[in-house]
């Protein structure tokens, strides 16, 4: 494989190389690439800003996650936040600190995912900085998205009575980071044997490569749907729940047999011997959205297959439970992953 | 001296520590740090978006950077892109990587700077994002600001004939970093040799404790000016003329006696017996704005000290040179810290 030292680029080279063939394909996106700063502007809409910042070591593993994925990842996990304020993204910066272990290849890598998550999504890349690390691989992402004044959707705004709904399915992200944890430690004990995932490609797919529900932002408003309150579930179900609660100063009580699992995360949690509910209450990544309606909207809610209503807000003299599949309530705990402990 | 170690607060209760005090002073920050991403409304205005990586041991060294200073300075860098562009800054987001070898005090004293820079320039922080690190300090700003449409400036609207100028005075910041490290060379040989920093404080003060120039973007409105071109000076002045004339595809010259230089800088580069014009032309971290206006509006310029006409542009078949003292001529070149080696 081809190797080319990043020293020989400099900086500003760097940038070039890895620039130079940005379209900018949204109205919004005035300057890109190249000056002091970028211009965007959105037109009597109001701006959405939300950044991550990704270390090597602890948001992530070189060791089994491609470069390739990486760079669609740290964009996706960013306009997730951008959608779940019920707006649509339109421009990121990407910033990287890397070590001069990593060769010029391996940064385009990583950049060719993230102009695939930029296309996918309709993004523009306008800005960032390179910067060499001491030590392993930083990302900093920030993405920017429209939305029209007044029309942005707050954590806070869940009603007693309300509908509390989720997209997609849940868990499977945990899921298949225990089955590369497992690969690896397998792999440094005997690192001739083959790896066995050929029938994990879901839970794997769903760690390595997640999307963000633009889909459920369009069928919001082809629907003239408008959420009290929303969040993106990046840290496991239990935990968001109990943002929103907290911010909405509201209870809730959800229903275990409710909560969206698919039949390959079930199979795949079982291969582990762990309860796949435990799995979606405090697994994390899966940038689904958590969302409240008013119960007067659920019609509109029962055509999309991808929604799940899970239960509904009561008031904050009893904090947020759920109710098992044998009947049992049980207070909801955050479990999340915790950047700072486990992640 | 007392110790809190972050583990204990979490990366939820860490965000809610350090930004609970927080009161938004921008009418366009309408939603702060909280959700899941902020909300900016620049009423008609166009938005202004940059954003930087700082690594601890390749952007600063806390052997002689106060925390508190590093803050306020993470935040002037990119505030000094947003002037750079003709705008006005008005939210950051603040994003850190830490490693437990920091207790939570040392985080505050880093945040006590970001929050003395954000009251001094006028602009709000509405987000971020902290995580741990394996290894030191990473720090990751977005800088935010407005501007009237099409108010912009920049680097490639100089012409021809233009006067090529800049703000306060340079080179003082990088001979501050010589004097830091030669006494932290000084201190690892022999631990109880008092520094003797007293006369250097204000090459010293340029370093740690640089300032954007909000009085010049000021002082342009007021007087009805517009720059053809412009930039902040970053890497060091010869770097960026080079930028300036490559994006504007123009020539210029410059004269050295026309350099703006310090007499405190001017003392302390003699003491290390280096060229001070040297220190101004390559060396870095000065933060001052470098524009073109056209001929026409020199008189304007006149009543401000704090801007020096050093030269103009010329056509591109020349390249950009200096003339110096001694009347010789001399191309300019790119001698400016390049992050990937030296910086």
């Amino acid at each position: 494989m081809e190797r080319t030292e990043i020293d020989n680029l400099g900086e500003f080279g760097l940038i070039k190389h890895l620039t130079k063939n940005i379209e900018l394909q949204n109205v919004s996106s005035i300057v890109g690439v190249g000056d002091d700063a970028a211009i965007i502007d959105h037109f009597g809409k109001q701006t959405v800003i939300t950044t991550d910042l990704l270390i090597e070591g602890v948001h992530f593993d070189l060791g089994y996650t491609p470069l390739q994925h990486l760079g669609y990842k740290s964009v996706v996990v960013n306009l997730s936040d951008v959608y779940a304020m019920n707006a649509i993204p339109t421009q990121i910066t990407m910033s990287i600190g890397i070590s001069n272990r990593f060769p010029l290849e391996a940064v385009e890598e990583f950049y060719e995912g993230v102009y695939a998550a930029c296309e996918k999504y309709g993004v523009d890349l306008i800005g960032g900085d390179t910067a060499s690390s001491q030590k392993g691989f930083i990302i900093s992402v920030t993405a920017i998205g429209e939305v029209a004044p007044g029309a942005f959707v707050r954590r806070s705004g869940a009603k007693k009575g309300d509908l509390l709904c989720c997209s997609g399915d849940l868990g499977a992200a945990y899921v298949g980071l225990l089955f590369l944890e497992r690969e690896k430690r397998i792999f440094v004990e005997n690192p001739k044997v083959q790896p066995d995932l050929e029938n994990e490609s879901y839970v794997i797919g769903r760690l390595l490569k997640p999307e963000a529900r633009k889909e459920v932002i369009e069928f919001f408003k082809e629907n003239d749907i408008t959420p009290s309150s929303m969040m993106d579930i990046s840290d496991g179900l239990s935990s968001e729940i109990l943002h929103l609660c907290e911010e909405s100063a509201l209870g809730c009580v959800i229903y275990e047999e409710k909560i969206p699992i698919s039949e390959d995360m079930k199979a795949a949690a079982f291969k582990f011997e762990i309860d796949p509910t435990a799995c979606a209450l405090s697994g994390g990544e899966d940038y689904e959205l958590l969302f409240t309606i008013p119960q007067s909207e659920y019609e509109k809610l029962v055509l999309n297959e991808q929604i799940s209503v899970i239960g509904y807000m009561t008031d904050a003299s009893e904090p947020a439970h759920i109710i098992t599949k044998g009947g049992s309530k049980h207070a909801i705990t955050a479990q999340g992953w915790n950047a700072f402990k486990q992640k």
